[in-house]
């Protein structure tokens, strides 16, 4: 393309794609390309902030670890990451939301009434819900991943005073698709700010916070599979999440409970439960596959 | 932003910006969030694709070292580089195109008709032009920077054979604007093409090479720095340069001399050259600062 020009050079990459090239790649491609050019004609980008992007990418890989990718928390802050969740959530059912980088394989079986609470500090939770068809009807033999932070604000894998497995659980529903467990109250916390992507917060003003939230992943044959974080009503982060991971429908209460009566049925934790407890009542609606 | 959506993630984005964020760097960042979600709305990026496409400036990240920045291949290869230099190219004067990576400090001063030649293979060229203004004035004691590959298409930064700074020079232009010198005639060659940017290359059927150039960078006060190549008009890679370098007004031609008589004046290689060899002209034309 000798004749390439700041107009011309967006269908001059295209035309360099091979006839053999996979459709679906080539189409991405093309949108790529489109969006990348116009940002840089729109910008009018400069030797210097080409440079200062490059930068910032090579940055980014240089803190990166099996344990701590950069990439995705620096799409996690540009909002990417909740989009690519929300295009592919359906729109019938419990909205998906971020899986984080937190969850382990190998999570502990517990039964329905069980407790994830075990010695942790903090408030004593109550959780209970239907896993269930957007007709109402349960889906019995669902299964439940659960994980969340202790009161410290950090998760078992952050955390070498936590047990391996802390406030980490799997729970096959029963018959009546319910599920429950009693925890401790998760905590808001700072996504990791001394990289990159904190240059990027700090240089905009913005905060690190998350606003507390349970993860669960629920699967189920014949359902698509759910992947999602419900978040208390009364959160601080909840309108200024740093990862954009809040969706109304995922915005649950924490019930404050005076009195023993409140006790749901059964509980392993029953007869230790001293009040105030706080009670939480979430339904997950699971799309057809 | 508790009811963030697929359509309003983008205005939550922005919306984070704080009041006091450099207005510059919230422009760039409102057009990339803009072009970011719309490419991944537009395509309807699946969960693998998002995955993939991290991977991918992962492993560009992890095959950069200080000698080959793969972030910079990638950015050339998909017309982002070529497409800042276009942006930022006068409309006056000689075109820009990009600088590569292979640009090292120090080369040799060489007077006005030197040669630069030396030991190397490959076709005697003699070249000649002028710098000037647009109006034609010859500009005094302009800059000239020069590199090349040598004959087996490497650089002598990319090449144990080479001396440090082989075909590489520094030259000072006198009253008249002149430049020469004596050299061989580059050859076309391939970027890197075993990371990242290869398997892209690979999947979209592209092949890796660049017609052969010869480097420039002109200084003079009071003008544009002026960072270009100029090609040959007979490379069989001119209409398909991996890096979308080529600029109309940046060919040249190799004129083939079969007679001594048409020797440019002053050439310090003028007894040493035999027929055949080529001439090259091209004038630098700096717009002003």
């Amino acid at each position: 393309m000798r004749t390439v020009t700041k107009e011309t050079i967006t269908a001059a990459f295209l035309a360099y794609c091979g006839d053999d090239t996979n459709p679906r790649l080539r189409f991405i491609l093309e949108k790529l390309a489109h969006h990348l050019h116009d940002f840089a004609r729109e910008t009018g980008l400069t030797h210097a902030e080409w440079r200062k992007g490059l930068e910032l990418l090579q940055k980014t890989g240089e803190i990166t670890t099996p344990e701590r990718n950069e990439y995705v928390l620096m799409s996690d802050v540009l909002g990417l990451s909740s989009l690519v969740d929300m295009i592919n959530s359906p729109d019938i059912g419990t909205p998906s939301s971020v899986l984080g980088p937190f969850h382990i394989l190998g999570a502990p079986d517990l039964p329905v009434g069980g407790d994830m609470r075990q010695d942790n500090d903090g408030a004593a939770v109550i959780v209970s819900g239907y896993v269930r068809t957007p007709q109402g009807t349960p889906i019995k033999g669902a299964e439940i991943e659960i994980w969340q932070t202790a009161d410290n604000g950090l998760y078992s894998n952050q955390d070498e005073q936590q047990p391996e497995y802390n406030l980490r659980a799997h729970m096959v529903v029963g018959e009546d698709g319910l599920y429950r467990f009693s925890t401790v109250r998760p905590a808001p916390y700072t996504v990791p700010d001394d990289g990159p992507v904190g240059e990027l917060l700090h240089a905009t003003g913005r905060h690190p916070w998350r606003p507390s939230h349970l993860h669960f992943i629920i699967t189920a044959p014949g359902y698509r599979t759910l992947v999602t974080e419900v978040f208390p009503s009364d959160d601080p982060y909840l309108d200024e999440d740093a990862v954009f991971g809040v969706r109304e429908r995922l915005i649950m209460n924490y019930v404050e409970q005076t009195s023993l009566d409140a006790r749901p049925d059964g509980l392993d934790i029953a007869d230790r439960l001293t009040v105030p407890f706080f009670t939480v009542d979430f339904d997950f609606v699971l799309a057809e596959e």
